[in-house]
């Protein structure tokens, strides 16, 4: 099945499902007003969804309506907790030798991972609102999944069957913070403003073969001013998803809702492209000792997406652009 | 006026106006179910609620019950943002001088800040259920506030106009996993359990004159296992919350119901203790080249309480017993 959240007055939206090839909507707000219910009463709201949506598909639904994805908020626009993980290792190592990082003991082991804001996201055509060009913007094309509650605790194979959507995420990131921030060792705060996620969020099953192993196994189809820049495979993954929640959740629950990130999508054939503007200076500093791409300007245009085999668009696309914005006064 | 939130059904419980001697508490359910609800339509309830609150006070409120801690949820059971600073930077030179850290540069001008989970907070009288001992239990004792909307770039003196509550914290901490997290510079998230807060959440003008300056002036007094621990007081914060809410806000906005944290709170004067373990044992360090004191244990209490000159107790207390807990299938 595939959900989105419209907007309205209300700051979590209307929630929608959403026909296989995009094309239709049927609102959901009789049954299930928000996203977040769905997923609070998911037991009992799923087996009455399903034969809805298969009519959805069969064209056989009265009342659907044409889907616009930017009419849509993220499919969750707020949520309790938003945990990133930095589970594509060659990222990592080519970072760490663009920039001659020392190694981190355990990486091989232990996830990397960061709490990220999640008391607002933005939708898959909202525009980037941020406010100054010199903090080094840039995108991070990423997977990511929304959980059901975990217990403390769980294994990575019960990790699972915990997951209820996927999608994608671009993880917004500002270059100019990110040393000063990691140095500290508190993490990300001023170098992660709002992240944008796909129009739609999917179930599992929607990715077939393509979600193996707790892995969306698809290209993330990146292009900058609408010029290629990636189709990394998030086949690479080195920590699966199941990994990436039960190292969360090891010391706490995780309630429902919870949405758990890949880290950015990279893989270490270079003719695949990259999926952030870092990974793509690192990758030129180690070839001629000097990055040639400079970060986001306003009025760039960042696109994501994930085609099939079959050519079909599973999550929609976030395309977004980059604008000024921010509180006057305080300039 | 102060507001706690009654454990129901439900995850975001039932929303409470508590009188200001703790004793009675009055249900608003009739016109704001949730915290999350009265924090979004602040504006609107908080002219409402106030002469119910002056009624409530002056024993003329019909349909009054006993107030109860333990049958209190966090004041936000769940939210969408809690970010903690460490804004009182005698902790941090206390344990950077006793474990010979290197000097984090700018630690005086800008404040050091972890985005924390917020999807599952503890009653003041909830037991803390924590998988091992062996992790290095630990507790910190904080002040913390709730805001509205608060735009990208605002100037910390506009940000002490978005502060509606003020509360207790404690920001329960496993030790054992600080330094691989801090070294990994991603920040907290299995060092950072859930952090549990005060039956009550107050509006700051019940503070009087001990809210000045955007901190909270009140000693904290910490009991562990029934002996004094520490009575460290707010007033030696070194950034304040319009300051913390300022860094915060640099690149985003933020949302209403966002939780801003004090860090633990900690005194120049030795003589007034700790609010945590953990500077109890630099303190150690620093005088005998050894850490006596041991982290908690399974059956541990811990009691937080901030009493002002007139004895009275302003946010009711933190009284809570750790306990051994997790998915027994994963152990």
């Amino acid at each position: 099945m595939k959900f989105a959240t419209m907007k309205n007055d209300l700051k979590d939206g209307s929630l929608l499902l959403v026909s296989r090839d995009l094309s239709k909507a049927f609102s959901l707000a009789a049954i299930a007003p928000t996203m977040q219910h769905l997923l609070d009463h998911w037991q009992t709201l799923e087996p009455v969804i399903q034969p809805m949506y298969d009519a959805l598909n069969g064209g056989e639904l009265e009342a659907c309506f044409d889907f616009h994805s930017e009419q849509m908020m993220a499919p969750l626009p707020r949520s309790y907790q938003w945990c990133d993980g930095s589970a594509f290792l060659n990222h990592g190592e080519l970072l760490q030798k663009a920039f001659s990082l020392p190694p981190q003991d355990d990486f091989e082991t232990i996830p990397l991972m960061y709490q990220g804001a999640s008391d607002c996201f933005l939708g898959a055509n909202d525009p980037i609102e941020l406010p100054d060009e010199r903090h080094g913007i840039d995108f991070e094309g990423e997977y990511a999944v929304v959980v059901d509650e975990v217990p403390m605790g769980c294994t990575a194979e019960q990790a699972l069957s915990h997951i209820r959507l996927v999608m994608l995420v671009n993880d917004v990131s500002l270059r100019g913070f990110i040393q000063r921030e990691i140095k500290g060792g508190f993490g990300f705060l001023q170098a992660k403003p709002s992240s944008s996620f796909s129009p739609v969020a999917v179930t599992p099953d929607e990715l077939g073969d393509q979600w193996c192993d707790g892995r969306v196994c698809l290209p993330l189809n990146v292009t900058w001013n609408q010029q290629w820049f990636g189709e990394a495979n998030g086949d690479e993954m080195n920590f699966t998803f199941g990994e990436l929640i039960a190292h969360t959740a090891l010391t706490r629950k995780l309630t429902t809702g919870t949405i758990i990130g890949s880290g950015t999508v990279s893989n270490k054939n270079t003719e695949r492209g990259s999926s952030c503007i870092a990974e793509k200076r690192a990758l030129e500093m180690i070839a001629t000792g000097q990055a040639q791409t400079d970060f986001m300007k306003f009025g760039d245009r960042i696109h994501m997406e994930s085609i099939n085999d079959a050519g079909e668009s599973i999550f929609g696309a976030i395309d977004q652009v980059v604008i000024s914005g921010g509180n006057q006064l305080a300039k």
